[in-house]
């Protein structure tokens, strides 16, 4: 058995034969291996560098007094840099792995999305979590920017997780057991400091002297960075990331905090980043500057046919994201059908397959050349001089007499038809297929190896066959030809494909299933066999699921894993949480619903299934034993003692702790009730509890069961189960879409949760701008509104007024400027919501004055939807439109009656001095109290001439219609309206 | 060719082989590998611990920017524990040379003296630096104490510097040269680093923020102690050290700052020794308890013959010191001459032979058993009961006719003469020698596996023969045998012993020079045949270094090495300082006593020569170029330069700068010279360069220059011969039996700066006491009395006010206490000095009272030895003295004259009356002075009752004699002179 020091020894010996350089441990505290120098600086510039070094990373936040099996506040990484990108990067990992011994034919090895951002750094890459048998082992990266700066060349990192590795080859539950060395273990060597430094990082930190700390180094980098000395200003901005790293696992770091600091460590490693760029670039690069890989040349090309053949082009990728997958098959698709019509080459229907590895498009029946075409040259008008037309004539290589006559907009023209030859399939072709290369782009686009593409992924290899003929593809560094590559683990990994009719099937007997419907198929099928009878998968249900996994293989093989049933107490929600977020696994249920202690994975291609299903069960245990170890801690403790934790917590430090935050929801929410009269004692009890499960463990590390978990502790606690019901409702709705409360003490409480926020946050922070929204400000104003208008309860509160009574809660003052601010956000964001929902734009408006009560506009929305087809409405309409328009700003709705002389006047006064307005916001009653109107105002704007000459006269015409224009002041925002 | 990463990798495999865990580097600056805990907190405590890792040891203080060759700011350590001892950690440590392919026998590799203490850490050791053909590869330490706690088990710390290895193997010359990895050059890794760092340490580094750090750094580390938590409080206890190591690079630790943080390092690391301590016990060992190894047993012994015999006895050590060698040869002299002399065994002369691997006792005609003889047992007294005498014959197994009578103090005795055999000669001698290896002490000792041994360095074998017969010697862990240890490159390295008569034959066959003399011998002849015709060695001015070299080795290799004649450019003083204090070589000269460019090493046996002359004359090649750097930089710098540089740096943090402190001792030199008429322009000029070559690079190096390079520079500089001999002669003299100055600036100068030196820190700091004396007050005390004395110009210059004047140019009061304290710390030490010099303990107190003016009291006490031959003085010195114990203290020398009528009262008066006291202090003066008394004292003393009944003639005759004790008043402190 490797010991884990053994395994470190292997690993970079390993690399250091694939020529990389061997550095120390960064001497500061880090993270992660990626603020090492050689990693965070070396990957800026245009100088080569293949390095391989272990890092101890520090974690604060992850302390847990080394009594989490899994989890360290030291775990020991070894990071791979290979810049430029070789090329084949993911198979030189694979043999990394066969060094430490691990079979990985055997295994399930994958490359799981996982795109890796460093805000602190102004660094990003995209690429994968390796997954071994299901468990993360690896972060594997290709890294796009450091230091706000875009790295040309693009380096590749590769981020070993030593424990985890170890604990899988050496079947250990817990770190402290692995076999370090020959006969000592990991516990042995550095149990003690693992709890010690658990203690400092958690309990004993000095907060105000880390925060000095944390000053003082800002400054020194800042200094070094004006000394123009890059080195040592990197070194002071890693101690800022660890002395801020230590404030936070003390919990003193509010969300404002973080985003402040966040902002400085960029800055200062933007400038570092700058710095380093430059020094190396005086010292003219000392380590050289790697070569750019050179343009492919296309394959020469026999035709060996006339008739038409199919056409298959596959452009190879590393593991592309599932969401991405699905937008590249319909961007070949589009690239390849609009390509092909801009040829004149016949051909049938265009197909697209894809998997993570390729995307394949297949066009049957392609021509063997274009059609012959005659072409129209337009030359000189008729009757130009000779010498024009005879330089046409010859620059066309023909004579003058072979010249035709043709009218352009009516001027005859001479012109030349020209008659131009098809061009063979395999060269028109070669110009569709490349041009669809490089026109792939991903939602997030990455750049490697190759200095021209840009992708999701990197492109890797191309093959393209028409017929039996090679395709002459060629794009950037990529030429096409007839190999294709198969499972990597295949014997041997690729394949010639002897024409392009027989690709798919060259595919499918190698095992890959280039279809997605095929796959899912295969993967439906595979999980209702294996379960059968004892349990289902719930297909509809984790649609969304399957449709993922399904994009994650190209040979699925659906495998079952059991787990202990003693796991089934904890709650469904944890159980499915970590299958399906964490590990892609389907849950099994019997008929009544009731989760059943097993789950269905999926491996890819044909891999030792016990070997397989005992890693996922390992893995999947591991989870499950840190949930309920959670679970339980937290089930320990009574509910006011999490609730006390809250205080622990920082909400941001102008707002207080989460447990002010917590106070002020409650008693926000009493208020509300109180008004609306909706008081219980139900709310009081949970407005005492309200966000209580924040001070619990399972949430803590599992922020998505927010609600969840409050629900299932209050209930267990002996809480009532409306209690509970509403301790949940509050932290609805989590995201667009989700469920919103049913229950009036639940509703209450989300809305006072949100009011909260969008007070406190518009005070201190501003409200959201652009993109940036770390608070999600803007989601809460969502839910804000959803809340209020699917509650009936509420349909009295203005919102504008909650807001003020919430702003009276803050601990900071709230400006007018700010409420009004806010209400204006408010109603742009009911105005988007509405818009979405599918109403006109015009009537969104026209109601948005109520924005502050969007269950009235909710009504009167449905209620224009039948008033604009009532003339009584639109006529009023028109008319007070008609009016608003004549009558100047400022006009009062008064008037001297006695004036109004002209028959249309008078009866107009009459009409609108016996209109009663209604009470409320309603359509039906405002067109039922205006129905006398609609003769009176028509007959009014034929008769009367408005602006009489006699000012008097004129003045109290247009007070009059000011009457018929305030008829509607408060329902509609009249002009909006579009009739 | 090995890389330097290939090295560090089959270093670490070769340790791990020897089953040493691997760590990783300390994730926190640190100077050396010693401070990571896998060092300084394993150390402690009974758990085994071996283990090996890289650390790379951040030094400010050695930045150079990367230009100097040899030195880096980082520079690698390959850190090796073994705890506990292994018993043959050298032979472990040769092997790991041989991994590096380095061959063993073919270089020269020694273990020299170099002990290691770490005031900051309470820790300390006694081992060696590992000299491979004289370049400094190793520190080999065997731990002794860390934090205060002594260690048990001693733990074996092996320190490689792999810049420096690499280099060698390399063959390089500059570090940047060294191929770090395949194609791959240190300075293209790491050169940009070296030197940005540097700037940092050495130019940029922010003083108040380090210092802020610093001080935050203690604080948590004394809250950690206070947790309980000895692992981050470790952690921080080295941020302060590197703190603090930057601070002193940017020239900001003044010596007194150096003491106090010291201190509290010192504090802190002690706390965090006892709590690791405390708490590996509360965890119960994880890692277990180190086996104590088992006491030997003796080895059976057969006797083989009666007739005297050769005794011969080796304690086989590892490498002893030089100056350890030689104290241990007398020792075992002493311990095996008086072990024999306790015994009844003929033997002839001991003699002892000693190098630096063995203590051989040789004794020729050893008897092969004690004589019989007869032993006298004390029985009862005759006469006493039956009884008591039956039961004393019975004890001894006789009857009591059997016994005999003999008298104790008169009183007759029975008593039993019992014939006791003598001993075999083995187990007599096996006492004696046992005894004389526990009895072995050095003026360090040391602790190594062995339970109960201590000595300088750990005793690993024993050798002891009586002609052909194991002598049955067993201490501790060791059983003597017939097996003795040869070189360790011998092949075998081991030889059996016939019998005790061939042991040095033997041994000479196998190289080894058992005898000081002869290795001596060979030393010498051989260097001065290697040096033949060109040269010679000056044998009587390098006494002591050949004394030290003859102790280094055990069969001595005399080779001649040489060096680039361009180095002779070189002062002299440069030349010899490195060869000698740094490389023990013998510089050698030609006929007029110029140095030539060569040097005599001497190497331990049978090496490959030219290999170990090739990388003898390279390390020296490396020095040279060092002190030519250096050189060069200062000839280039102005001496105003130079001493303006002064000002960075710090004396005390009260006392200001060097520059301050220079401008003192200038100012006051020219006030002496004032006072005592001895002022010139040469002096004015001494005065305004005095000290300046501190401020060179050169002596920052090599302080022992001090001086030396201040009258180079001088003199290269243009200034007067003069002028340059002062500021050299100011530093003299630099310790016991240097040379004093002989021109007036410069003994005006040196009086200063000691004057300065006393006055200022016994203000401050406050005088020595004990052994703890940080900044050589003493010494300075002592070279100011030294001075005045040697220099007749200053005879008239009292020295408790030039004292004075010194305290008044101080930026602190020197109170009258202080100045008081001073002058009888300078009396005391006269004393001492004194006494030292072979004066009479009576007479050197009789003139102490002018300590303040040394030469007076040696011109007194030079009179003193002929005055005390002259009855004139010594009657006068009696009736002096006489009158002295008469008279009650504070009588005054008054008397009424009409009051005396005795004769002998008149004679006295009148003689008393005629004396004229010289004006200085001369004893032939006042000899020839009092000579009238002589007479007069006598009879006044036969003649006269002084105590007459009569008070007032009382009085007056006491009054006389007050006069007469009054003679000598200021001249002798009378009472004690011994006459």
């Amino acid at each position: 058995m490797l010991t884990m020091q053994e395994a470190l020894a292997r690993l970079t010996a390993y690399w250091t034969d694939q020529g990389a350089l061997i550095v120390q441990p960064m001497n500061t505290e880090v993270g992660a291996g990626t603020l090492n120098p050689a990693t965070f600086l070396r990957v800026l510039g245009p100088e080569p560098w293949r390095v391989v070094y272990v890092e101890p990373s520090v974690r604060p936040d992850d302390s847990r007094y080394g009594e989490n099996p899994n989890r360290l506040q030291t775990h020991t990484q070894l990071q791979v840099i290979l810049k430029p990108d070789p090329g084949n990067p993911q198979e030189l990992y694979l043999g990394s792995l066969a060094a430490l011994g691990i079979d990985v034919a055997a295994h399930d090895v994958r490359f799981v999305e996982d795109n890796w951002a460093s805000p602190a750094l102004g660094a990003w890459g995209l690429g994968w979590e390796v997954w071994l048998d299901g468990l993360e082992i690896t972060q594997f990266t290709y890294f796009q920017q450091a230091g706000g700066i875009n790295l040309d060349p693009v380096s590749v990192e590769i981020t070993y997780g030593i424990e985890r590795i170890i604990m899988a080859l050496q079947d250990k539950q817990h770190f402290k057991e692995i076999e370090y060395a020959p006969g000592v273990s990991y516990g042995e060597v550095f149990g003690q400091s693992e709890y010690e430094m658990s203690r400092y990082y958690l309990d004993d930190a000095d907060i105000e002297a880390n925060r000095r700390l944390l000053e003082l180094y800002a400054g020194e980098a800042q200094r070094m960075i004006d000394a123009g000395l890059p080195v040592p200003a990197h070194s002071y901005v890693l101690k800022c990331s660890q002395a801020f790293n230590v404030l936070d696992s003390r919990g003193a770091v509010s969300t404002a905090d973080r985003a402040a600091e966040f902002g400085r460590m960029r800055r200062l490693a933007g400038e570092v980043a700058k710095l380093w760029v430059a020094r190396r670039a005086e010292l003219a690069h000392p380590l050289g500057t790697a070569d750019a890989p050179s343009a492919a040349q296309p394959p020469a090309t026999v035709r060996t046919g006339d008739r038409p053949r199919t056409l298959v082009f596959e452009i190879g990728t590393e593991e592309l994201p599932p969401a991405e997958l699905r937008s590249a098959r319909e961007q070949v698709l589009r690239l390849v059908t609009e390509g092909l019509a801009g040829t004149r080459l016949a051909h049938g229907e265009v197909r697209v397959f894809g998997t993570p590895r390729r995307l394949i498009a297949v066009v049957p029946g392609v021509a063997a050349r274009e059609e012959d075409h005659v072409r129209t040259v337009k030359g000189p008008r008729v009757g130009a001089n000779e010498k024009a037309i005879e330089g046409f004539a010859r620059g066309h290589g023909v004579t003058p007499d072979a010249l035709r006559t043709e009218e352009f907009n009516g001027v005859p023209h001479l012109v030349l038809h020209k008659q131009e030859a098809g061009r063979a399939a395999p060269q028109v072709l070669a110009d569709v297929l490349a041009k669809a290369v490089g026109g792939l782009r991903a939602a997030k686009n990455m750049r490697w190896n190759d200095p021209k593409l840009a992708f999701s992924r990197p492109v890797r290899w191309l093959t393209a066959l028409w017929g039996g003929d090679v395709v002459p593809v060629a794009v950037s560094t990529l030429a096409a030809g007839r190999r294709t590559r198969l499972l990597r683990t295949a014997n041997p990994p690729v394949a010639d494909i002897a024409s392009a009719e027989t690709f798919l099937e060259t595919l499918g007997v190698n095992g890959i299933v280039a279809d997605h419907d095929d796959r899912r198929e295969l993967i439906v099928i595979g999980a209702q066999d294996l379960v059968y009878p004892d349990g289902t998968v719930d297909v509809r249900g984790e649609a969304a699921l399957i449709d993922q996994i399904t994009d994650l293989v190209e040979q699925p093989l659906p495998l079952l894993g059991t787990f202990d049933e003693g796991y089934l107490t904890l709650p469904d929600a944890v159980l499915t949480t970590v299958m399906r977020k964490h590990q892609r696994y389907l849950p099994v249920r019997d008929e009544d619903g009731k989760l059943l202690p097993m789950f269905v994975t999926v491996a890819n291609g044909p891999v030792d299934v016990e070997l397989v299903r005992a890693g996922n069960e390992a893995v999947l245990r591991a989870r499950y034993e840190d949930a309920r170890f959670f679970y339980r801690a937290d089930l320990d403790t009574p509910l006011a003692e999490m609730r006390a934790r809250l205080s622990r917590l920082t909400f941001t430090d102008k707002l207080g702790s989460m447990a002010d935050r917590a106070g002020r929801i409650g008693a926000l929410a009493r208020q509300l009730a109180d008004r609306l009269g909706l008081g219980s004692a139900t709310l009081d009890r949970a407005a005492e509890l309200v966000k209580f499960d924040l001070g619990s463990q399972l949430v803590t590390e599992m922020t998505s069961l927010a609600g969840v978990m409050a629900r299932d502790y209050a209930l267990r606690a002996g809480e009532s189960r409306a209690v509970a019901e509403a301790v949940f409702e509050a932290e609805l709705p989590r995201n667009t879409g989700d469920s919103l409360p049913r229950t009036v003490p639940g509703a209450l409480l989300s809305l006072a949760d949100r009011l909260d926020l969008v007070a406190g946050l518009a005070a201190t922070v501003g409200l959201p701008t652009g993109s940036s929204d770390p608070f999600a400000v803007r989601r809460a104003v969502l839910g804000l509104l959803a809340v209020h208008r699917s509650t009936a309860e509420f349909a009295p509160l203005d919102l504008l007024s909650a807001l003020r009574l919430a702003a009276d809660a803050q601990p900071v003052p709230v400006s007018e400027d700010v409420l009004t601010a806010v209400g204006d956000f408010l109603a742009r964001r009911l105005e988007q919501a509405l818009t979405e929902e599918g109403q006109p734009v015009d009537r969104v408006r026209a109601v948005l004055p109520h924005f502050a009560r969007p269950s009235v506009a909710d009504t009167l929305l449905a209620q224009l939807a039948d008033a604009v087809e009532d003339t009584a409405f639109t006529s009023v309409a028109a008319a007070i439109q008609r009016a608003r328009r004549i009558v100047p700003e400022g006009t009062a709705a008064a008037y001297d009656v006695s004036l109004l002389k002209e028959p249309a006047e008078l009866a107009l006064h009459q009409a609108v001095s016996a209109v009663v307005r209604p009470a409320v916001p309603d359509l039906p009653q405002f067109v039922a109290a205006t129905r006398g109107l609609v003769e009176p105002v028509h007959t009014f704007f034929e008769d009367v001439l408005v602006m009489a000459e006699d000012p008097d006269i004129r003045a109290a015409r247009l007070g009059l219609l000011a009457s018929v224009r305030d008829l509607g002041e408060g329902l509609l925002d009249w002009p909006q309206l579009r009739l």
